[in-house]
């Protein structure tokens, strides 16, 4: 066919099958409303003779990623290997022959972006990466283009829907972490090993790349703050419910001024706060822009179809575009911006401990908190007395992570027990 | 200064003035990201010698709308004039004469799209929108652009903000219409010709527009089935809360197989649909797609600022563009995709009824709505025997609407009075 567009695959897993179906059942629309064709010509597999549920041409197989990088037809590459190697260095050799790439893979991208947009830039290929954050939710494009008229100064992501499906399910049901995990694993919800997403990696790969668009400065994953949800306790989701807060595992990027934040924890927010009703495998992301205000970008993050929704909108976008564009950051406009680790925040914290039941324990304790300029701004005490120990719980004002945290250390068992500490997001 | 890029405005409120302040305020962030720099040239207003809040330089400002029209160095025009004419006529103008428009004009776009696409397309000019729906909220490019790879089957819009500030009102305090109404003028919320908002006239605008992108058929302004919420009663809405159900002007498009259904009325939504939430002045858009599956957009749909942050976006975009797009229509693809208009359609239902209490009655208006294939999903009877006479309110299943409407009108007072009927989406 004349004027057809040749396309390459590395990998065809779950994701990949899911692209070639949708290119496949939407070629006439595409055509009609776009007037590009497209045709896999071939796709790199790890084993040719593997029986996969996607019914490509046994001929455009391939374990040689020469035989892709070599084919001066194939002008675009859809990546789906994910992980960091050796997609990278695959990615980097097709950008390096001149291959525009479009990826959902937000490790090799979030710790090797510089060195991918260098070599785009240097061949003149494109760099196409929607799919790299949130699946469906087109927050890439929309933080770049249809906002790029803002100054955005904050943003909330829930952008692992194993983790918010776990913590929706013990917020719902009052069920335990461990519990939840393995009925999740069971359902194919959450993986055999569920590290990089209970443990807030794969948000922290994702906050990285929101953020250093949002802020128009390079964030490296490296300086994200991370805490996962294994340490999170029923009790602490119970109390949170009873005082008006939901917990979701955000991924947190803040700017004030000349200095930027990121950090991914389980966070209290409250119950009317929008992002609270994100439930289940849903992804969400919660910005604010100075001219804009305050948007929010709900969707599906995950599955097949949903992000083939997003590569092959960025595979159309990329064959039609006269040239490529690349995201420009401001860390040369404004140099003095922090991109240092941050290690220290301002925010408002949730403590729950088990007290001596006697008189002055409570003035203690806030005697504590104020010698590190922590201030109250609410405190229950919850059930009985058992063992002569009463659980309380305090929500305290905006206070430093740091400061906090040595208040928190200070308590002494004859006063009371520190069983949790979480943080808040008030806005 | 060289390279600058000369702008022309049509108008100059509260939108406009909104727009000069962002290109200032962020002008050096504009250079940096794009390069691009921007100068107001002329602003064609009314009176050149009425006091205004924004800055502009005397000179800039003219009545003649020529002027700007035959400035060959103006490439721009930015509309905020508003309405139909004289908006409508100074666009396809500005057009015709080459000059790329970016409008938040909605009335003059959804009545007269073709025109104005056709003289954009013969002189080469490119016509940008964004603003024109939904505010800061990007659903224009979204839809046209990121989720382009989609067969969108179903769009549901909360998309006027005064009448969704009066919705809520009325929701979370129980007050009547009229009194919301009039604190909502006194606060500045609501105009004081509120019509085109309140009788839905605003959404059915924004829906037309909405729906011929997202169905790639152009769905004509006339073909918006449109009530407004003159006529909602608080009881309505306090009954409706006891069922699990929350009212929203919703504007609501359906595509089913080559059928197009395109409505705006008082609705009935679950309390646990993401619309649910949207309260206030905030503008919502929920949608689903064939591949991307469920997503919703939320943000301010109003306002100086918001609006200008989807203006300066669309004129940063208009002015990187090597060459403009306009949107597909498939109507030429499925030239039988049905746009005609749609005075029926299956929903659920809410009836309100002060029967007769006696034996027989339910059993009556069942059988009358069976009749008409109408099948009761939950009944409830609400408060005492007043006068012989007692509140029932029924949800249905779906029903034709023709059905319903013919069903409530064989309901005879010696059995019961129908009160309210209002429209129910459970999906």
């Amino acid at each position: 066919m004349d004027g057809v567009i040749k396309v390459g695959f590395f990998g065809c897993g779950n994701v990949g099958g899911g692209v070639y179906r949708l290119m496949n059942g939407f070629a006439k629309e595409i055509a009609h409303r776009t007037g590009l064709r497209f045709e896999v010509k071939k796709v790199l597999v790890r084993d040719v003779n593997k029986k996969r549920d996607v019914e490509l041409p046994q001929e455009v197989l391939t374990s040689n990623v020469n035989d892709l990088l070599e084919d001066e037809e194939i002008s675009i590459i859809l990546e789906f290997l994910g992980g960091e190697e050796p997609a990278y260095s695959y990615l980097l050799a097709a950008l390096q022959h001149g291959k525009t790439v479009v990826t959902a893979n937000k490790v090799a991208f979030a710790l090797h972006w510089h060195e991918l947009q260098k070599a785009a830039k240097e061949s003149g290929a494109g760099l196409y990466y929607e799919a790299a954050v949130c699946g469906a939710i087109p927050i890439i494009h929309t933080i770049e283009d249809s906002l790029q008229a803002n100054r955005i100064d904050r943003l909330y992501g829930i952008v692992n829907g194993t983790t918010n499906y776990i913590l929706t399910r013990m917020s719902k049901e009052g069920e335990e972490y461990a519990d939840v995990l393995k009925d999740a694993q069971r359902l194919g919800l959450a993986e055999p090993d569920p590290a990089s997403d209970v443990e807030g990696l794969d948000a922290a790969y994702k906050l990285s790349i929101l953020a250093s668009l949002a802020f128009h400065g390079r964030v490296p994953f490296e300086n994200v703050y991370v805490e996962g949800i294994t340490g999170v306790q029923a009790e602490d989701i119970r109390c949170g419910q009873e005082l008006g807060y939901t917990l979701k595992l955000l991924a947190i990027a803040k700017r004030e001024g000349l200095k930027v934040e990121t950090r991914v924890h389980p966070t209290f927010i409250r119950d009317d706060h929008p992002m609270a009703n994100i439930n289940g495998a849903f992804n969400a992301v919660y910005l604010n822009g100075h001219a804009c205000g305050e948007m929010m970008f709900m969707g599906r993050g995950a599955g097949d179809l949903p992000t083939a929704s997003a590569i092959v909108s960025d595979l159309i976008r990329a064959a039609s575009a006269p040239k490529h564009c690349y995201p420009t950051f401001e860390n040369d406009l404004y140099p003095t911006v922090s991109l240092e680790n941050n290690t220290d925040w301002r925010c408002s914290f949730y403590v729950r401990m088990l007290a001596q039941d006697q008189p002055g324990v409570l003035s203690s304790v806030a005697k504590t908190f104020a010698d590190h300029n922590v201030s109250i701004a609410a405190m229950q005490q919850k059930g009985e007395v058992k063992n002569g120990r009463v659980t309380l719980v305090f929500i305290t004002h905006a206070a430093y992570e740091k400061e906090m945290q040595a208040a928190v250390k200070e308590i002494t068992p004859d006063v009371a027990t520190v069983e949790s500490l979480l943080r808040v997001e008030e806005d």
